[in-house]
């Protein structure tokens, strides 16, 4: 297990570490544990082997009475809670984020080429340059930049910025020549522009180097595909950052099978600073692999693959989340399935038969109803066996379905945030009745479901306190709505952490191992400056992480 | 509806009331109103009629243009929220403790005298003076008074004081010599004691007015039964507190026949300020009045009776309680049923055939069990009838009991200060296996039952707020301990409004009158000073009640 201990986490962790090397057993204590066991809630300190698994929880004497040659881990007044799981998160999305140069805030052009110079220092040669959050609004001019202002500094490594709003691409001359042939020549010259998107172009038809919505897949679609190095730098940049917020487990939900090569090459090399579990994307080549080799799990504890990651529908925001009525804001529009009842059967009959977790991406109310009929279907008279399938998100609901849930004993993997960020919206998308049943995490849990909580990272933020917070007032980083957008559905600081917790390591078939402080568990817990269930739910945003541990190693400390 | 409003209920109130009488309709609006009422979980403004009805509820100038002559009742940014209602307190005991003189905190015998002759200025001649409060250890002499010490005050008043902790009483030789004879023989020589309690004596053995423990028994006992007067007094005091703490519906468990008929007479002079849903006491006379005469409703819509309210246990405190085990700390005893598993069914199967509905006081997990089991075999293929059985208290279960609450569609009437009160020894009763089961309010709605919840007062205060308090923190008024005791059990503030609100509605078979505000219910609300919904949950025991209004009347009005 030490030898897991990831060369990229550096040699401050392993510093770290280093105390617990010395002794066989470490006895942690704290201003309080919360186990999330229900036979033992609290307690005082804990004691771990070497091998990071749970020897006993009590007393703070007791334990070092029982251990008296144990090494010491006080942490003050601090709270010690079970390591947090994002049950539904993008890793290597993440890790991309920050493989993009900040460019927010920049107030000149000058500074933003300042910021990439910088930036691509550590960047191989012809590697595309990358970078995110641009504002021409900052700048003296005020105007759209131009592929030539960026020109000078990279006449040959391409560049590609994205502007604050996501809306709009910057690239350079390097970055349009790398577009296919065809599609390069109507950049030149001409007026075409393409479906839901513009070119910006000069007087002579000249494409500027600005890509607006629709047009920026045109460079997007130009860049070569990741080499493993840059692959794995993203899952390795993604797993710090949410060890960083306290996270010490993530299900990855859609991991290609190049990206599972890339996860096992760095777990072979004991460089996965938390748990991952992996959903194979989409009915694909990773769940042919997954068929024909079985449900995989590596020696070293820290990845696994097990399930199968589908997508019935689109997104809400887009109006791409397939209804069952019209949208309310856009008669005439249910959204869209991506897969027809019939395939989504077909697959998840696969699935079952190879003995894989089914877990469906499900927006909207027929979205939904699809997926649970399908569910329904090919479960059959095994609907009460251990088979944990999952719905992520299972934003928008009928009434009839949410009971569903509980009788399939399907689990509702959800993403509180989602719902603090749709509230400006989403009832212009399905009105006033409908809205009832969405973000629906009370009556889901009133008829028996199960929640799994998660982010969805890097739609919204890794950061896991936002959504103890999110789930536990429904308001924004404000507080507004006062009171909470559909109070009735706020779930309590308890059920918040047993969703990112207890409930999610039970959706990834992990109850055993993680998710509760118990023994004979992994020592995987944070370190908080707070007791999340002693304050004011209005400040679950605000709680220190004062460190992450990992089998009972340190895989964050707070500097 | 306007002649209901009691004479008791002051001139001030009455005035209060005259803006309503001399408009049709009366547009209430607030900085928000929580309706509780899904359809339409938020407003502004809401109108009603002069009987009391909600007519619409909405944005404020949609309300004010559509009823441009109503008279407005503008409560500022205070919220308002459905009246509540405590689904299980006993009003004629809340009122007699406000007919007790209140000796708390007197510093010396002179000052006891002294409120003792002031409150029985108001007195009836030859009425007993009862008191509670006084403690000798605030007192120079820091002994114990004897009846000579009120004699001379009240030579033919019988007096009969409660001490500051209940455990002893203080008697006049007034009251003494109601005792019955036989046993008064016994007080004025001998060492005779009665069980469980003691007689202090003086050296030539005479009683000397102090009576320990059950000894105090022998005075209560020989206290003449309530006459009318008396009795509708408790009743309009009792009354009167539950509408100062926010309250517009009580259901007062337990009620005997001369209670009711005090209610009634109440009811037809209009002197009741809430709604009070009556249990009948106990398999007696009330529940044979029932059946003779059917269900009961007072025509003007303030008093119902429909329920009778039966016991099958006693308290954990005391260890009666009827338990399958032993108690933790009392090996050997199980505590006691009050009725045989039998004579429960008996009393249920004649209830059914009368169609009146059950309430079933049970504390113990055999209590509870009796009773469901009794329930079951009672309600055979009638379970998914709307019968809406009730346990009151519910307070020690079994894992397994637990859902069956749902499946018999038997209501969870709970009372969260109970839990905060008997924290602190609950778990010595029965163990730190057992308590996982206990005051489980979130394990109960989590298996898909429904909590009404009340106070049990004057056993707890009446004032809701602090219910709402411990359902949402499980924390003492000190806020310990930190985190809550049993977290995981806590429920949000939305559901703790719900189960003093729509849930009790639902439980006294109201909810299309009450517990929610709707069109065409009535204009039961509350206006508080802060949003209990917005606020730390913390801070819900200092909500400040401002008004409260049944069909649209201010029954109370903070001074």
């Amino acid at each position: 297990m030490r030898a897991m201990l990831g060369l990229m986490v550096a040699s401050t962790l392993l510093a770290m570490a280093m105390p617990a090397l010395a002794a066989e057993v470490t006895v942690l204590s704290a201003g309080r544990i919360h186990t999330m066991d229900a036979s033992q809630p609290q307690a005082e300190a804990m004691a771990f082997d070497a091998d990071g698994r749970i020897l006993a929880l009590g007393e703070r004497e007791t334990l070092f009475a029982k251990y008296p040659d144990a090494q010491p881990l006080d942490v003050g007044d601090a709270t010690v809670v079970p390591g947090l799981i994002d049950a539904h998160g993008h890793v290597a999305g993440l890790g991309l984020t920050q493989m993009r140069a900040d460019l927010v805030g920049a107030t000149s052009k000058d500074e933003v080429l300042a910021r990439l110079r910088a930036f691509a220092a550590d960047l191989p040669e012809g590697a595309w340059l990358l970078g995110r959050g641009w504002d021409q609004n900052d700048w003296p001019e005020r105007t759209f930049p131009t592929a030539a202002d960026l020109d000078v500094a990279f006449p040959d490594r391409p560049v590609w910025l994205t502007r604050i709003d996501g809306h709009a691409g910057w690239a350079n001359t390097a970055a349009m020549e790398a577009i296919d042939q065809d599609t390069r020549a109507r950049l030149t010259q001409g007026d075409w522009q393409p479906d839901g998107g513009r070119i910006v172009r000069d007087a002579q038809g000249r494409a500027t180097g600005i890509f607006v919505d629709g047009a920026m897949a045109l460079v997007d679609a130009a860049m070569p595909p990741m080499d493993a190095a840059t692959a794995q730098r993203a899952l390795a940049l993604g797993m710090q950052a949410a060890v960083e917020h306290g996270l010490t487990g993530v299900h990855d939900a859609g991991v290609s099978l190049q990206q599972l090569r890339g996860y096992q090459a760095l777990a072979d090399r004991g460089e996965m600073p938390l748990r991952v579990y992996a959903m194979a994307d989409g009915d694909s080549e990773a769940l042919a692999w997954l068929c024909e080799n079985g449900v995989y799990a590596h020696p070293g504890g820290r990845l696994q693959m097990r399930t199968v990651k589908l997508y019935i529908d689109g997104a809400l925001g887009s109006r791409g989340a397939a209804m069952i009525e019209d949208y309310s804001d856009d008669a005439g529009n249910r959204g869209l399935l991506l897969m027809s009842p019939k395939q989504m059967v077909d697959a998840a009959a696969r699935a079952k038969d190879c003995g894989v977790q089914v877990a469906t991406h499900a927006i909207g109310d027929r979205g939904n109803q699809v997926v649970l009929d399908a569910y329904e279907q090919v479960l059959g008279d095994d609907r009460g066996s251990d088979h944990r399938w999952r719905i992520e998100h299972a934003q928008i609901l009928t009434e009839a379905d949410i009971p569903r849930f509980a009788e399939l004993g399907v689990i509702a993997s959800m993403q509180p945030t989602h719902a603090t960020s749709d509230m400006p919206w989403a009832a212009d998308r399905v009105g006033s009745e409908r809205i009832q049943w969405a973000y629906a995490w009370r009556k889901l849990r009133d008829a028996g479901g199960r929640l799994s909580l998660g982010s969805d990272f890097p739609v919204e933020s890794v950061d896991p306190r936002l959504g103890l917070y999110a789930a536990a007032t429904r308001t924004d980083a404000q507080g507004m709505p006062a009171g909470g957008w559909m109070p009735q559905e706020k779930l309590t600081a308890w059920e918040a952490l047993r969703g990112f917790t207890s409930d999610a390591a039970w959706a990834g078939f992990a109850e055993d191992e993680t998710g509760r402080l118990a023994v004979g568990r992994r020592a995987d817990f944070v370190v908080l400056g707070q007791d999340p269930l002693a304050i004011d739910p209005a400040q679950l945003d605000e709680l220190d992480v004062l460190a992450t541990y990992v089998d009972g190693e340190a895989v964050y400390r707070r500097p």
